[in-house]
């Protein structure tokens, strides 16, 4: 039975149970001891373990363990944390029906990604790729680069990470649009997609995966950017249909691309995007700064501080939308 | 018999004579058409015909010839512009000495240069050549990155392309300092190098090559910075003991370096620096985005106006110090 949910109580009357769905290394939620129940789940312990939890930690985010294992109507965590930007793995019809409220990591991803879209984008105007495998070569050939600044971006995702993304490659002299779900101040609707896509020299996907939002860098989409233009993804592999983007790079519809999530991860070493002319290839790390996994534990310690104060929740994700709604 | 020398005569009476040192792709100069008489040199020819020109274009930025073939004493070029921003292949002591005013393409590469060095800054710390490595070898291998914002950087030289370094690296949140030959609000002089670049995570040499500057990156400077740090050279190969930055590489004094710029350009097939660890190489490319020449002839063609009007020449360089003193 959940300390949480005794009745007649405003406090845990007990510990609150804690679960950890992930493996090594494991967060550092030293802050907590003694103040909570401390139990770890992997994906074949998760089912059994998940009804007498008060709160899940999923670690891992790779797993979609918890979709699986959900309680339908049970006794189930009354509070979910993702330790990561994305939800997507985790929801399921029963939890957002359910009570449960669900947070994220937003925050902690913002910056890196940012600098890692920027590292691509100048990476490839400087042809660096080229300039390390000429060195491979021990050959001297000297290229024209381009410009960056007075270039034109066009950054799909209007949550932190689209906007860190936007604010680092306007800090460069590029002019970026941003593009969200719902017009706004600074941000253009889904409807002016196109046109923003049709005139960028960079398009940078950093959208959530949801049912709208999956699959929409189709064929059509990259036969509408410019031979010139360069396409990078940072949000979900999804979002994504990976044969059209190898097809208009074969083809030379577009002049580059940047993968750092695929459909499926790790992604198999068979796997034909690994050679695919002018495509990057980065393994799901564009956030993954030196100490980020300290700061997701620390992000998560002071939630659960909240929590256990009986304060709302920050990051608290719209489980309808899949995402923490803008402001 | 020089044309702009003619005695009794303000404007010359005939069309000055321009000569071009260089070499396909040569300068685009139509808008002097009818208005000056253009002759062409190389290497070989250009002793015979320097005495004869008005106004020498040193296009060819490499040849060595010009301080080869400089007259003495007699009749002379009045004006001499290289068509980039070092001017250490061309002076020779008689030049130096004599009446004839040198400039330089100042301004040209300012923002590509900055926009470089941003970019192996930020490849350096995202880990993007182990990440084409990896990609060659079909490898996934999650990696933890380094965050740019927040790190310190030393640039040296408080030229345009030093101040144009500066000014993006502190856009994506680099603290950075910037050293010249003369300290003067937000430049700190040559006594406090040693400091800044012992705290340095990223020093950039971007000076000009004088006789103060010349193989000023040394065994015990390269000693003196933290191993985590990281060195660029934009400046001129003779600025680094080459040989001491492979032993700092090889030995991990430091944790990587790049080079555009060497004492012998183009770097030979069999030189060892194609292959020091950590090393990065490219052919000395850093200023040359796309339409770089056509900027370049601009800027000659504007120069040449004002000084067919008698206006006096921007980008005058100091021919004792070898470059354009700041402001």
């Amino acid at each position: 039975m959940s300390a949480r949910t005794s009745p007649g109580t405003s406090r845990p009357s007990v510990r609150p149970t804690l679960l950890v769905l992930g493996t090594d290394p494991l967060p550092r939620l030293g802050r907590l001891t003694g103040r909570v129940r401390i139990e770890y789940a992997d994906e074949s312990t998760l089912a059994e373990r998940l009804p007498h939890a008060d709160v899940l930690l999923v670690w891992d985010l790779a797993s979609h363990a918890v979709r699986r294992a959900w309680p339908g109507e049970g006794p189930r965590p009354r509070w979910v944390h993702a330790a990561g930007a994305g939800v997507e793995h985790l929801m399921c019809p029963e939890l957002t029906a359910s009570d449960t409220v669900v947070t994220n990591a937003r925050g902690v991803f913002d910056r890196p990604i940012a600098e890692y879209v920027a590292a691509l984008v100048l990476a490839m105007a400087k042809d660096l790729p080229r300039t390390w495998d000429l060195q491979r070569q021990h050959e001297w050939r000297h290229r024209e680069s381009q410009r960056v600044a007075g270039t034109r971006a066009c950054v799909v995702g209007s949550g932190p990470i689209g906007r860190a993304i936007a604010r680092t490659l306007k800090a460069l002299d590029v002019t970026t649009a941003l593009v969200g779900r719902v017009p706004r101040t600074g941000i253009h609707g889904p409807g002016e997609l196109d046109r923003l896509m049709a005139r960028a020299d960079w398009v940078v996907s950093a959208a959530p995966l949801t049912a709208e939002t999956r699959g929409m860098f189709d064929a059509r989409r990259f036969g509408m950017m410019q031979p010139s233009a360069r396409f990078v993804n940072v949000g979900r592999g999804q979002l994504v249909v990976e044969e059209a983007l190898a097809e208009a790079l074969s083809k030379r519809w577009i002049a580059g691309a940047a993968l750092d999530v695929f459909q499926h991860e790790p992604l198999g070493r068979d796997s034909p995007l690994w050679s695919v002319p002018g495509l990057i290839v980065s393994p799901h790390m564009s956030g993954d700064t030196v100490g980020w996994q300290d700061e997701l534990s620390a992000q998560f310690v002071e939630l659960y501080e909240r929590w256990a104060a009986g304060k709302p929740l920050s990051n608290v994700v719209d489980k309808k939308r899949g995402y923490v709604p803008g402001h």
